[in-house]
Formats: C-alpha cells, sequence, structure tokens
C-alpha cells in the first residue's frame, strides 16, 4: 500500500515529490495525500495539540470521551432555525438552534444522497460505493447490507474499550446478519427501515401547496406497514434479535420519542460506568409520513413540521440528560440529517432553499445539509466553519477521539478524514476541501474548493458551476474537462480512479425475497354513478 | 373621507359592523381598517405605551430622537452573513450583523420591485403606483418624478423641528426641482442616479459563473457615464443646486465612501445641536459596476462583493460615529435594500436564495429583501420578527417617532402603516399582514398571512402559494380566484380597488430629452481576418 502511494504520488503534480510524511497507515483518497503536501506541518503540529487536549480532558475525567451521534432523516439545509427556517417554516428548533449557537454549525457538511448510503457511509466510513450498497433498501430487497467484513465504527469503539448502543432507524439491510447487535453494538433496539406509505384517510384540504395538505396530512390511521420483515427489534450482542412490538403507523407516530426515551435511559444506566460509552440514534426528522399526536399544533401544520419539532424536543432532551448526569464536558454530541428533502410529498417531506436537488440526487440541495456538533468546554460556542465535511468524516473523527486511528483497516480505502482538529480550533483547520459525489454508485460531481463539476465520462463538456457565486447552482457553464484549469481537478478524479482499481469496490446484489406479511391496505372506494342511462336500444 | 370609509366597512364582513374605532384621520389601505377591526384594542393599548417609552426618552435626551435611514442598491435577501450569505457568498458583513444582532432583522420585509419605485415610497410612504412614477428613470427620461404635491418624510421631519440632510444615491427625477433640497432636506449632496453600464476592460476570465467573472470585473476603468444629467450634485434648501463633481466611474468607484464621509461629517457637526437630526443615506450595496480599490480583496473577487464589503464597512463607521457622540440611544438607525438582486451580470449584481425573482419582479426574490432597525435600549437586541414590513411603513413609523403623524396628509392614501410597536415590543405587534405587490405600475399579487396570490383580472385561474410551505415558490397551484375561500383575500382586493376609485393615482409622463454629453464609449475593435479568399472571377 505505502508502495502504491509513493508511486501515485510521484505521478502527480511536481510539488508532491516533495512529499514524505506519511501520519499514518490509513488509506484515504488520494487527494487527501496531495492537500497532506501543503498542510502536512500544520496537520501535524494540530494532531499534537489534538491529543494534548483528549489527555487533560482523561485525566479530567478518569475516562475517554462518551459520543453520541444522531441521525435523523431528510431535513434539508435550510430547515432549523439557525439555518434560515425554523419559525419561517411553521417549524421553530429551539433546541437545535442552541445547540448550534454552544457548538459548532457546519455550513458545508455533505451526506450521500439517499438513507442508506448515508448509513452505509457513517458506519463504515466509506463512500457507500465502495460498501457495496448503491440505493436505499426497500422491503424485499434482502442478502445486501453492512458486510462482516467492513469494521463498523461501533467495533471501532468496541476495541476502544467502549458500551455502545444502537436505538432507532438502523436501515442498512434486512434480517439477522446486518443487526447492529453483530456489528458492534451491545444492546439495540432498532426497526430495519421505515414504514411504508400509503395514501388514505385524507382528511382536509388547503389550496397552497404542490398537492392537497390535507392528503397524507399525519398519515393513515390503522394500517399494517409490510416495510418492516420483523417489526422493531431488540437485542443483545451474541443473543438473537427478539421482536418487540409490530410497526404499524401508530407504532411509528411515537417512534422517535419512544427512540429518545431508550436513548435516555441508556445514559442514565452507563454514565457513571467505568467505561465511556458510544451511542448511534437513527431519529425520525423530516420523514414525509407519519406524525406524533403531541406535536400536531405546529404553525405549518404538516408532518414535516410536526416531525422536525418532535425530533428537534427528544434532541433537547437527550441533551438534557447529558446534563443532568454531569458528563456534559466529556461527551460529543453530534446531530446530522441522512440527505435532503423529499418534494414528491410537498407540502412534506422537508424542504431546502437550494434551487437544485433532492433526496437520491447529488445537486447541493440533495446532499447539503444540517449538521451540528457539541462538546461544552471541547468545541467553542457560536462557530460556522466554511471547511467541507462529509459523513464519513465521523467514522475517523470519532477514531481519533476515541483513541483507536490504529484499528482503523488498511487494507481498503476509508474516505473519512479526522476531523478533531475542526471540531477543536475551529473554521480553516479542516481536512477536507474536496468531495466525489456519488449516487447510486456512480461518480456524478467532484468538488474541490468552491468549485464542483458534473462528472460524466462519457462526454467531452460537463457542467461547472463556482459555489461561491453561485450557491444555488443556478448558471451552470459547460466546460470541456479535459482542457479544464487548474489541473488539480482533473488529476484528483484521475488518481481516484486509479485507487479504485487497487482498491476495487465490495460487489453486492440485493435478492427479491416475498414479503412475510400481506399487503393488505384499505380498499378503495369504488365510485359508481347514481345517474345511469340505459341507451343500449 | 369619514364618510367613504364608514361606507366601505359596512360593505365588508359582517364582523367589521361593530367596527368603530378611528384612531387617526390617516388614509391607510382598507386592509388596514379590516385589520384594526380585529386588533384595534391592543393597537391602541400599543400607542399609549409607545408614547410613554418616547417621552421618557425625551425628557432624558432633551429632544427627539434622531433618525438615519440607509438604502442601498441591490442586496438581494440572503447576502448578509445574518441572512445565510456573507462568508458563504465570499463577502464577511460583520458589522451589518452585529447591527441585526444588536437590533432587529426583518424576515419579511418587501421593497418595491426597482430602485426609483422603491425610492419613491420611501420617500411618499406610497405605493409607486400611487405617485405617477411606476419605472427605473433612466438617462433621459425628465420632467418625472416625487411631485411637489407629495409630502415627504424629510418635510415631516421639518414639521417636526429636525435638521435634515441627504447624501448619496437619490434617484427620483432628474433636474432641479426634484433635487432633495426642494423636498425637504436643509442640505445634500446627491447623484441622480448611477453611471450607465459600459462593458470594456475585461481583464480576466472564470469558467464558474454564467458569464466569465473577468467581464465587468471591476469595470470599465476610464469611461466617462452620461447617466448623470448634472454629476455628483452639492445644495441647501433655497440656494441653486451646483455641481461638485463629474460621474466617473473613477469617482462612481469611491462613492459610497465618500457619501459615508459626508454622513459622518454631518452627524459630527449637529450631535450636539439643540434639534434633532434626520439622514437620508443612499449608499451603493450590490451594484454591479465598480468597486472600491481598498475592497478588491473579498474571496469572492466579484464587483458585488467588493461593494458589500465597502458598504458593510461604511455602516459601521456611521454607527462609530452615532456612538462616538454618544447619541446611540437617542438614535434610530434603520437599513435595508431598494430592491433583490440583478441576475443579468451573474456573478456580479447582487444574489438571492430564492428561487423566483430578480429586480423588476414581484417574485419574492424580487422584493423580499434585508432589512435592519438599530436603537440601543429601544430595540431589544436580537430579535426576528415574523410581521410584514413594507418599505413605506417607515414613513409613517418615523412620524410617529418624531410626534407628527397629525401632519400626514390625509387627502391620499399613505401606504405606510406605522410599526413602532412592533420595533419596540418585538414580534406579532406589527401592523401589516397583508401587501399588494405591485410592478410598473400593475398590481401583481397579493399577500395575506402565508399565502400569496398572482393577481391578473383578465384570468380566471391564478397562481397561488403558501409562503411557509413553499417559500421559494416552487409549488404554485392555480386556483379560481372569485371561488377562493377564506373570502378575506379577495374582499381585500376588492375594497382596496374601490379605494383607489376614490383616491386616484398620479398621472406623471416621462419626456424624453437629449443627454447633455455624448455617449462616447471606446469605439469597438473592428474585426477582419487576414485571411482573405477572392472568389468573384
Amino acid at each position: 500500500m505505502r508502495k502504491y502511494r509513493i508511486s501515485m504520488l510521484v505521478g502527480t503534480v511536481l510539488s508532491t515529490l516533495v512529499f514524505n510524511v506519511i501520519a499514518e497507515d490509513i488509506v484515504h483518497d488520494a487527494e487527501h495525500f496531495a492537500m497532506q503536501n501543503i498542510k502536512g506541518e500544520m496537520w501535524k503540529a494540530n494532531d499534537k495539540k489534538v491529543k494534548d487536549k483528549l489527555s487533560a480532558l482523561q485525566k479530567k475525567f478518569g475516562k475517554k470521551p462518551n459520543i453520541i451521534s444522531v441521525l435523523v432523516d431528510d431535513v434539508g439545509y435550510s430547515e432549523l432555525g439557525v439555518y434560515g427556517g425554523g419559525k419561517l417554516r411553521g417549524a421553530p428548533t429551539p433546541n437545535l438552534d442552541k445547540m448550534a449557537n454552544q457548538g459548532m454549525k457546519f455550513l458545508q457538511y455533505y451526506s450521500e444522497p439517499a438513507c442508506t448510503p448515508t448509513r452505509m457511509s457513517l458506519n463504515t466510513g466509506r463512500y457507500h460505493v465502495r460498501t457495496g450498497v448503491n440505493q436505499v433498501l426497500f422491503p424485499g430487497m434482502e442478502k445486501q447490507g453492512l458486510l462482516k467484513k467492513e469494521v463498523t465504527v461501533a467495533e471501532l469503539m468496541k476495541k476502544a474499550g467502549y458500551n455502545t448502543a444502537m436505538f432507532g432507524k438502523w436501515h442498512v439491510g434486512f434480517g439477522e446478519e446486518f443487526a447492529p447487535i453483530n456489528h458492534g453494538f451491545d444492546e439495540a433496539v432498532w426497526s430495519e427501515g421505515n414504514p411504508v406509505t400509503w395514501v388514505q384517510d385524507a382528511q382536509e384540504s388547503d389550496l397552497a401547496g404542490h398537492m392537497s395538505v390535507g392528503s397524507y396530512l399525519w398519515g393513515p390511521k390503522e394500517m399494517k406497514a409490510f416495510y418492516m420483515e420483523e417489526g422493531v427489534m431488540k437485542g443483545k450482542r451474541g443473543e438473537k434479535p427478539k421482536k418487540l412490538y409490530d410497526v404499524t403507523i401508530e407504532t411509528y407516530n411515537t417512534y422517535d420519542s419512544d427512540v429518545a426515551d431508550l436513548t435516555i435511559d441508556y445514559i442514565n444506566r452507563v454514565a457513571k460506568d467505568d467505561k465511556p460509552f458510544f451511542i448511534y440514534v437513527g431519529g425520525k426528522g423530516n420523514h414525509f409520513i407519519g406524525a406524533h399526536p403531541d406535536f400536531m399544533d405546529t404553525p405549518a401544520q404538516t408532518n414535516t413540521a410536526a416531525q422536525l419539532t418532535e425530533s428537534d424536543y427528544n434532541l433537547g432532551r437527550i441533551l438534557k440528560a447529558v446534563k443532568a448526569n454531569g458528563i456534559a464536558e466529556n461527551t460529543l454530541v453530534v446531530w446530522s440529517s441522512d440527505n435532503g428533502p423529499m418534494y414528491a410529498w410537498q407540502p412534506h417531506g422537508g424542504y431546502s432553499y437550494f434551487d437544485k436537488g433532492e433526496k437520491g440526487e447529488t445537486w447541493e440541495g440533495g446532499v447539503r445539509v444540517p449538521a451540528i456538533a457539541w462538546w461544552p468546554g471541547m468545541i467553542e460556542a457560536g462557530q460556522d466553519p466554511l471547511d467541507l465535511f462529509h459523513v464519513t468524516d465521523w467514522y475517523t473523527t470519532f477514531a481519533s477521539i476515541a483513541g483507536v486511528k490504529g484499528e482503523i483497516p488498511t487494507d481498503r480505502v476509508v474516505d473519512g478524514v479526522d476531523q478533531t482538529a475542526l471540531l477543536f480550533f475551529g473554521e480553516d483547520n479542516g481536512l477536507r476541501d474536496y468531495h466525489f459525489y456519488y449516487n447510486k454508485g456512480e461518480l456524478e460531481a467532484v468538488r474541490k474548493d468552491w468549485t464542483k463539476i458534473y462528472f460524466d465520462d462519457s462526454k467531452v463538456f460537463m457542467p461547472i458551476v463556482n459555489l461561491m457565486h453561485d450557491p444555488m447552482e443556478r448558471y451552470l457553464t459547460e466546460i470541456n474537462y479535459a482542457a479544464y484549469e487548474p489541473v488539480s481537478l482533473m488529476k484528483m478524479v484521475q488518481d481516484h480512479m486509479i485507487q479504485i482499481k487497487k482498491y476495487p469496490h465490495y460487489k453486492q446484489q440485493f435478492v427479491i425475497v416475498e414479503p412475510n406479511r400481506p399487503f393488505d391496505p384499505a380498499p378503495s372506494l369504488k365510485y359508481e354513478s347514481k345517474m345511469q342511462v340505459d341507451w343500449s336500444n
């Protein structure tokens, strides 16, 4: 691997010839090493400061820091108050706003374009394409998911001596082999996905919107969802998962609050333990269907608003539990969205101010999402760095904070870079100014600094945009990609492709199986007019 | 007039029959009285509290409060840091951000759709359509502008015993009869508009953008602009205006800073005067052409960024002068944009996150602009009310603060409502939940609460949008306007139209005159190929 890296770098622009520092053996994307060649000295100095800061903290608390990672569904970039939404969208988010104001709000944070791909990236630190899961896993798509050979962030945390738990939406494979308790978590209560969508029980109508507000409002009331293979599951490492309860729309409506209850209970149980803890929470956020009965009074009167308000409230409860246990200064809490909004159900399903892109697309609106990091005493309040951040970066950052970067596997590419210095020392200390926008297994766009190119190797001319001049991607110009200056962007893609040849993507294929319960929604009303005319004679 | 108002109200929904409070004789739009019927008691109570608060202040300072109103060019809704722009757009705005954080940032502030119309509204408190000026006044369009029969805000301030001054871009009519010193200002240094645009001297190219960054970058260097009839003018009430200097691109590049110098000099001169002062500043903001040499180092490297950064700096200097004179607690400073951005010169000319609309349009992007009010001790810090605010509201609000609401003429419609209670007591104390979107003299849309309808009385079906569900106006539905529920919106337009019959718009027509200097840009290069083929034989 070292040999490869050197040959790769020798092949790049001249300046990289002087590169001779390899900080660790993790195989990051080639572009990381191009950056390191420029910023390596600063990174090294930061690494030392990071270690000192963590050592001082460990001395104070007698153990490593706790980590809570909350991932929510479909919240668009501009939905939170601190991102320009909140009350302007009829869904105030006082707790997330406070969390951001007390911590760090990311202005250029990227998820993968959809639910399962982002969750694969969060767990493995790798672009979804490398893991062999290229799409959202829908019911019946079995035998594909989080492979045993992936080293998950929870497994790294176990190696670091952590208590580990997972609560909420998991969605990286159906069935026991993919269950969280078989991928590093000591215990978990999880659902394999969300309930299926079903259109019925429209109660009200409202003329202002993409479709009437009434249809989908609060969702169907008594439907058994067939989405889940097994319902909401519960288990501990080494045990067989047991079904806790069925997933119905009613149980789904209160699911986010139930998940928060479980999280808080766990925090209370392990806060005083000798070991630190790592909790991964799959929250609801802005999903298009269902809403908790206690949160239906938002000004917007949409599922989206009800869910976001509930989600915000639950985040507040989790932070309160952290503070009540006196562990806030030793606990990093991060919150992020798994992808952009879903406009098919407008006005439900979230929203983003970005002109282009929704869930499933690599336009900014589909993948540029809100994200917050909170750690009183360690992360300075009120920060909003411009540095790029990708969902995979949590993997390496958590490993760094837990002191187990050395346990990250070196026989594959790990895209996540260590962003601890960004968290501790603020803007311009990030390790990322590039991003590869993958979608459904294909490289659709690349970004370096403020320049984004929509990539298609079958074309000669490709759209380019400067995201500082045109954050909404309105005025795309086409360039001849081969002739593009600076060369860096072209070289960046080339090196990326060369690296893939050396470290091929894992191949996986789902198998379609019959659902284990019938798809049996309430029958549609059959209309027959009372006014019949007989003109047969 | 009273008789009209009563008959009008009798004709509205039943609830208005109980309406019997007429707070003053100002003829506001009919919808104002419909609102008053619901909120009149609260408004009356607020009026009393406002008076008490102002009396206490006057006791403390021995005079009425000073007012500074800064209006800038073409700054889109999302350009400032506190509105989600700033460093994300390569143009940090630390001073405006601080002003907003120390005061009130409006989330739903409306200008008129273009430069001259907004300036007409700011000076008269009336929709541009009522004043007879329906478009931007371009060079040669003479004999149209701010009529003598309009009672300007500066004239009201004179009646209240204020020192009055105007500095910067005036742009409400060419020639002496329209000059600020003939419309209420004791003294002024003003330009009648901005320099004409001219494309030359493109120095660099950049592939990322609507057009190359290089063209227009910093603008032409040595052109005499023919836009100004007279150049930058100077004068005092009762005197003839004198030309201070020609308007060239070079003088325009430093104009905003010159205007700030004049403003600061004036503040220093009159701060200790027995009389309070009213200053109207026409600043540069985000215009597409020209940039001060000292502000060309912004990350975005565009005119827009350079100008906004300069404008922000100059605003900071003005606030500093206010504080240095020890009058901050007795000085209201308001800042707003005259319309949305201008995309023809993208990436120069500003930007807005709103999907639809630019300068000259009534989509939200064209008229929803940033605005800030700052008054330490009187306006609480850190507020961002949802209440609607229209540029005309400053007129009545300033009159209220200066104690001369009784001097507002009652023989015409004044659209501006008194928003002092909103400034003093915050969100939900505003007097406006409706807006009429006029453009080039036509009513293009109306808004009540969160509902906006694009109005066209030649059509049966009209587009409607709920701005809470869809702030970017992406998902417009068409409704049968006549059948629309709630009736209030239909009734609102009807009453508005009836009122116009009683108070007709002033009629004005511009006269085209020859410019007083030749339009003589550098000649275009004439291309002739050296390779000629003769095939005549």
